[in-house]
């Protein structure tokens, strides 16, 4: 294969040499490493689509790749070295900030971080944020429908993108950058771009909404007694402050022994232990006082009916970030005491205490040395329903050989009470397999069809989000 | 044709003779006629999904109807008489309300006033609303991507769908209904569904959002001397209210004037005219008092800056409605003036001023005789640009033989300054080719593609979002 052609074809940068495609090739949890005729890192919209119409041209299957900070192996190309790294990092322009209309239009290759400080320069609020921010892209956002812990009052990056860009698997470039709060003239295309994992088409650039940065922000961490309390402190919560409520996260007590123990700057914000805390923001556009004095009239209704025991609001900057670090820090410190199982879970949030309580109680008859680690964004009813080797410590290859085991038991049970595998971390081909064994057959004959319609060659990240085809329903049981 | 069978096939109503079936042949403007094999309405998901395969075994094309209130013309069937009328009228079931999770899961022919209902008597809120919705149906609210007064706060159909139920091309009952925030397991079906007017598959029930309900509603009517200080007004109550901001509506003083002169019970509500009003609606979840105080700060600003010259604050439930009574009456008091253009556009929102400015003058330069009736929700960028003929009276002939050209002029302007065609309304026929016209060529093939690929026999309310199928872009030119 002549990667001059390539070269030729677009400008920006095509790495071919193993040193400089390395860090290309390994995930960011270094699970899952490939291999990759080169790595191209066109400048343009323009030039992704050079590149991927010289893949088409070639039988070449491209692996788009933003930041390269995902959690499920979705950028990472396969071990047969047939594919190409088609990198969009270098795609960094902001191409307009629109004030009134509240949007900002960026290219794929903008990192969160630097959305969310170009919306702030301009007296705006971009929502999304997640622990990568500083090195994740939009383009990777989009691609993976990222979540985090705003989308309680904000939405997933779905919710944020009125407009698109995108280099199909044609090589066509798609402007569908439209600025437009309401555009109902035909088939939610953008829709379908956003969190489909690069296998359909390749995100150049986005039209995202901001909003009016807030007058204030308040942060409460709250000792709650269960997770049924927790619920019962949201309801209140939600009455109270509607969309003020901005986040509303829960942990464990072991989660916060963690991060004590494994970050220096870490202080337990509350005199006593409990088994859960609830970790609650208020984003106002009245002011402090405004937000304080809501923010206390939920918490003392919750004091007043036992759903919570105990509670500490930040009355600075600095103490609404320390208190904030407790629940980021989580990862970080889980990480620190050893290897790791993880899930990514969603479920109806009214039967989050009961999937806590029977899942908790299969895992310590299964695997009763395991510590759990659960945290999450309960507002969304997402948990991470994370695992940890006993703080005794345990072989690493006895823990790893739990995790298949682990996660049927966990993803079984999340199926039983109607949640999601992947809630919002994307598929990939962590989730892949898995992901199929739970959804209902026509659902998977429906992708199916939409991936054969907008990419025939299976040329655009092939193997991620979906597995083999599904015969037609048609066709003889075999 | 036999129809013994497919009245055999499920259970519920099969209208065959002409009367029964009339009302479902015409649209509710009556623009649109058509005749249809028969008209059939399954009681269950499990009789639409018979229906749809009988009718892909006849080859018979189907018409997706809900409430028929469309104003499109996407529900009417076409005039060979070919095809079948699938009313999901009378799948009325409430199938789950979760306060808790704060959804609703209900039937496609649930209407969107009694989904309302049912919302209020939990203690809580299904913020879509629109002017048909004692008749409108739920699954027709999804097919159409309905929006409505509300869309600022809580966004469109799509923004307020958590998951749903719907027959495919192939007579197969999807199950979607999942009740979760978050869920990134696969390609955005759901919102691939909804938007696309029955021709991919046809919605048989949805899992929606609910919310609290506010504590209070405040309405001002508010006198402001141009669209450009409307946007600044809105710029001042988005940076004050945030989300409280519930709704923000424009209407010239021709509107209000229809309104007063067609509607009895309507009254001027500030002493003097003005060339437009805008009315706001702050919605709060911390009383009567909250809302005042701060729907007033936000009027002091806007009165001081001159982008306001008087306003009315409603303070009574009583003045409330009768304040949003003369935004609603637009519409009738328009029909009662005469026949009608129009138009439901929409445009980056800070465009709107030199849109309205550069179409009236254009308008007045061709065709200066017409009387502009403008309005619309401006904080979505969302006009309903229509016209009257003159209060003096023009012959009908005359006045419709202007539609095609003004339609033209007024669309022409829209794409100019990046708007959509149809923000609220959908396609159907009536504003098929037209879009077709403006969208990129990429875009149509995409979505000709997911036709194909969803519907292959073409068999899903055919002819209506999309017409012609676009030939590749590797076919020779022609």
């Amino acid at each position: 294969m002549d990667l001059a052609d390539l070269r030729a074809a677009f400008a920006g940068r095509l790495l071919a040499d193993t040193d400089a495609m390395a860090p290309h090739l390994t995930d960011w949890r270094r699970k899952w490493t490939g291999r990759a005729i080169a790595v191209a890192q066109p400048d343009t919209a323009a030039g992704v689509a050079a590149v991927v119409r010289w893949c088409k041209a070639q039988g070449v299957a491209v692996v788009p790749q933003g930041g390269n900070t995902g959690l499920s192996g979705g950028a990472t190309p396969a071990a047969d070295g047939r594919s190409l790294v088609l990198s969009t990092a270098r795609l960094q322009r902001i191409r307009a900030l629109d004030p009134i209309g509240q949007t900002i239009t960026a290219e794929a290759g903008v990192t969160l971080q630097q959305l969310q400080d170009t919306a702030r320069e301009a007296g705006r609020l971009f929502p999304l944020s997640l622990a990568a921010q500083g090195t994740c892209t939009i383009g990777g956002n989009l691609a993976t429908n990222a979540g985090g812990v705003q989308v309680l009052r904000y939405g997933n990056a779905r919710d944020l993108c009125l407009g698109l860009e995108v280099v199909t698997a044609e090589g066509e470039l798609w402007d569908g950058l439209r600025p437009l709060r309401k555009d109902n003239t035909g088939y939610a295309l953008r829709d379908l771009f956003i969190g489909s994992e690069g296998t359909l088409g390749v995100v150049t650039a986005a039209v995202l909404k901001l909003f009016p940065l807030p007058a204030a922000q308040v942060a409460a961490f709250v000792a709650v007694p269960s997770p049924a309390a927790a619920l019962a402190l949201l309801a209140g919560a939600q009455a109270r402050l509607a969309s003020e409520l901005s986040a509303f996260e829960m942990l464990s007590e072991t989660c916060l022994q963690l991060v004590l123990q494994h970050v220096d700057a870490a202080r337990r914000p509350l005199a006593w232990p409990s088994p859960w805390y609830v970790l609650l923001e208020v984003s106002s556009a009245q002011g402090e006082q405004a937000a304080t004095e809501a923010i206390e009239a939920v918490l003392e209704a919750a004091l007043e009916a036992g759903h919570a025991s105990d509670a500490a609001l930040s009355a600075s900057l600095a103490q609404f970030r320390s208190l904030w670090a407790l629940r980021e820090d989580i990862s970080e410190a889980q990480g620190a005491a050893g290897p790791t199982i993880k899930h990514d879970i969603a479920l109806p949030i009214g039967r989050i205490p009961e999937f806590i309580e029977r899942t908790d109680a299969a895992l310590a008859q299964h695997h009763p040395a395991l510590r759990l680690v659960v945290f999450g964004h309960l507002g969304d009813g997402n948990l991470h329903y994370n695992l940890s080797p006993p703080a005794a410590g345990m072989a690493r290859e006895a823990f790893t050989a739990l995790e298949a085991p682990v996660n049927r038991l966990v993803h079984d049970m999340v199926h039983a009470l109607g949640g999601s595998i992947s809630a919002e971390h994307g598929l990939g081909v962590l989730r892949r397999d898995e992901s199929a064994r739970y959804k209902p057959a026509v659902e998977l004959r429906l992708m199916q069809a939409v991936k054969q319609a907008l990419d025939p060659l299976n040329l655009m990240n092939p193997g991620k989000l979906l597995g083999t085809p599904i015969p037609p329903n048609n066709a003889p049981e075999t």
